[in-house]
């Protein structure tokens, strides 16, 4: 070697040059798989990273798939697997032996092996972990064994931990000498003769303190200690709160059982706020884009059917008032748009009341503050639409009447919108439902039902 | 010391045994606040974290949060102030001395200093780093010269650079000897004498290797290097797809400038997962719900505003059937069933599309796969519920006519609804704009308009 070596790589200028997997790479692998040269497709892989050989599997077509992890082979990197999820995940897992999938886990450390094997059905999972030998298994049987979305199954079992008399030399030595430490790890845990964590010491902390200095006098005692039953969402919370870049989790005793690290939790943490989006639209599974049209029929007509008979229910209150309409066809023409500006308005307040819940910026501390806020809001803007909307109906229909109405009408849905905008996901929040479910669905039942009611109601008592 | 010392924390049951900021203590703040007792307030935030301290003063009011700044004094730790956003930093900013201010960013390091800068007025902005000596000053001025949002902003300029002839054990030694080194740090780069980065070593590498290998034998070549002007969304990307821990990031002509950390990657790709659902339902503005009513009032009329428009044209669509719901009342109670089923099947599509978009699960290579099977999801559900509402129609009005009529509504208006839901977030993206602003309206409006014309142009063509 010459100190001359080692050059710089090209200075990336964009993201695509950073980035792999171009539209260009996947037709190229595509025709490579559909015309049958399985060693193109290696070649096309090789300077691949897994999570960018996980991306270009999720753009292929279901044959392709299984097309490329067949022209794979061994050479498919278990770290691919760890990187996709759901339908995409099960169909690779179906596509390999069991002992090719046991091969994987040994690969893998416990809390990605936990996720290959987590969805599979029973008898399968037997399969592959009866290829697996006696100590990985029961790693990945006990991570199993806590609750879906717990502590327990994000964290790995690998970790380092030492007693608070080593010196910051001994735990040099220690890592110099141990074939059997963790991938990554981003700090040491300081552990009593229980096995109970007292400190951390992060790892740069340690680099820039001298041999002789016992871990005592350096640890950092306020860890974050994550107990192995709290739910991901706590735990990514508390992640992002402190900027943690990992966390030791402890059982019942106070035992040091496992470790979480930022990148579990960062993953978590997308994962949440995506399905506050989901579940606001209506949206259950997480890989809905990918699963078969079949699939994604079904998984989204519960949705469908719950808002059918909420706009039927919608419905049967303009049935209420079909004399009214068929002397003044007017009330039908200009009837969605008071339906229409609520839910809106009630839909802006509240998608920011499930975030705010979720950041928890929104407590049982504020939450009368700002509810009052959101109803000043609604009514504001209720005020200042309805006069728009006042002279736009009035001049269409030559009848100040109806112009006067429906301003009244939008004044009473915006602030009612206001209202139940930061009520429902309050409520469910405090009766323990995640606030994103079935709160839009409420949210426009009542904005409709409201809307239609007033404007239809004040004109059958006013216009008539 | 003896070895005894250091007894384990009380094992944490749950979440609020962990996280610091309970309703009670906001409450006891509050009074403390009222009653005038600022030593009071002092003790109660003493154990608090800075990020804690955050949370609270985001859950006070606006005068408590001026009485809770005033009451802390020097004491507020500047960290707390980096977790604070918007409206509510800008509020504890306005009520701080320059002096004060230009105290904290001395504390800080640069890209938290950045952070606390970036929105304040040129005035005040002047006054504050007037009174910061020249080093610190020119890294501040540097940071506020990238574009907001690119990884200019986000890195740090604190980092670890040695050459790849160095030993570990050189390495080791030079952070043990150095005061100057960053708060905390997971990587060292290695650099060529141009300054360039040539590879990196994570620390955990370093502290298993043996101190007379060199770092260019251990260090990691393929490392992700981001451009100083790359978009903070597409470095939270990387550091999601390749689960990093830090990157470095290069100037123009490939010199090492700084580092991004896993910390504000996170909290980078949390806020892009938030905009995306907060520009579906029309939200705009990142502090919404902690804003005053007025600002509120106004950022969000803008959404609603196109909103009443699209709406009116929807109506100006039913208008142009007045004569035929003259005679057919049932039209005018049905419409808006088909309208709302459009709506929320293209929702649901749309929402779905955008996040695949921005985690690159659609992209080109896929675009016409998903959009054909959307179409068909939505042909799907269309039948089906087109069967059930032409069925309960055609019995509430006695007229089987009307059921057809509703049921071929329905099909058309659900297959429109795929198709708009990822055209229109596809179309957006290819024209370089984010494909979740404004996509919802596009899409309503879509499916207002055909859902009303075809079923009162199918109703006035078949049964009158």
């Amino acid at each position: 070697m010459t100190l001359d070596e080692g050059s710089p790589a090209e200075v990336p200028a964009s993201f695509d040059d950073v980035y792999a997997v171009s539209t260009e790479l996947v037709r190229a692998v595509e025709t490579a798989l559909d015309e049958g040269r399985p060693e193109e497709v290696r070649e096309l892989l090789a300077p691949l990273r897994a999570a960018d050989v996980a991306d270009l599997i999720v753009v292929l077509s279901r044959e392709d798939r299984l097309g490329l992890v067949g022209a794979l082979g061994d050479d498919l990197d278990p770290e691919t697997m760890v990187d996709l999820d759901g339908s995409v995940l099960a169909e690779l897992l179906g596509a390999m032996s069991p002992q090719a999938v046991a091969n994987a886990i040994l690969e893998l450390e416990s809390d990605e092996a936990v996720h290959l094997l987590e969805d599979m059905d029973e008898d399968r999972r037997e399969a592959v972990l009866g290829r697996v030998p006696p100590p990985d298994r029961a790693a990945v049987l006990e991570g199993l064994s806590f609750p879906e979305d717990s502590a327990g199954r994000l964290m790995q079992r690998e970790l380092i931990a030492v007693p608070a008399y080593w010196t910051v030399g001994q735990v040099i030595d220690y890592c110099r000498d141990t074939d059997e430490l963790p991938d990554e790890f981003y700090e040491i845990f300081v552990i009593d003769p229980r096995h109970r964590p007292i400190g951390q010491v992060a790892l740069n902390r340690l680099m820039r303190t001298r041999r002789p200095v016992l871990m005592r006098e350096i640890m950092a005692g306020e860890a974050t200690t994550v107990p192995v039953d709290m739910d991901q969402e706590e735990v990514a919370f508390l992640f992002q709160q402190y900027r943690l870049a990992s966390a030791p989790v402890v059982d019942d005793a106070g035992r040091l059982v496992g470790v979480i690290t930022f990148d579990d939790a960062a993953a978590v943490l997308e994962e949440e706020a995506e399905e506050d989006l989901m579940r606001l639209s209506g949206v259950s599974s997480e890989t809905d884009l990918l699963d078969s049209a079949l699939r994604t029929t079904r998984s989204r007509s519960t949705w469908l059917l719950l808002n059918l008979a909420t706009a039927i229910l919608a419905s049967a209150v303009i049935a209420m008032f079909d004399g009214t309409i068929e002397q003044i066809v007017a009330l039908a023409i200009l009837m969605p748009i008071v339906a229409s500006m609520g839910g809106n308005a009630g839909t802006q307040t509240l998608t920011v009341a499930v975030r705010a819940l979720a950041t928890r910026e929104l407590t049982a501390a504020n939450a009368l503050r700002i509810v009052g806020k959101e109803v000043v809001v609604g009514g504001l803007n209720g005020v200042v639409f309805a006069v728009l909307m006042g002279l736009v109906a009035g001049f269409w229909f030559s009848a100040p009447g109806i112009g006067v109405v429906i301003a009244a009408a939008m004044i009473v849905n915006m602030v009612v919108a206001g209202l139940a905008g930061t009520l429902i996901p309050l409520g469910l929040a405090r009766a323990g439902i995640d606030p994103a479910v079935a709160a839009t669905v409420f949210l426009t039942t009542i904005t409709d039902v409201v809307g239609f009611f007033v404007f239809l109601g004040l004109a059958a008592l006013f216009l008539l």
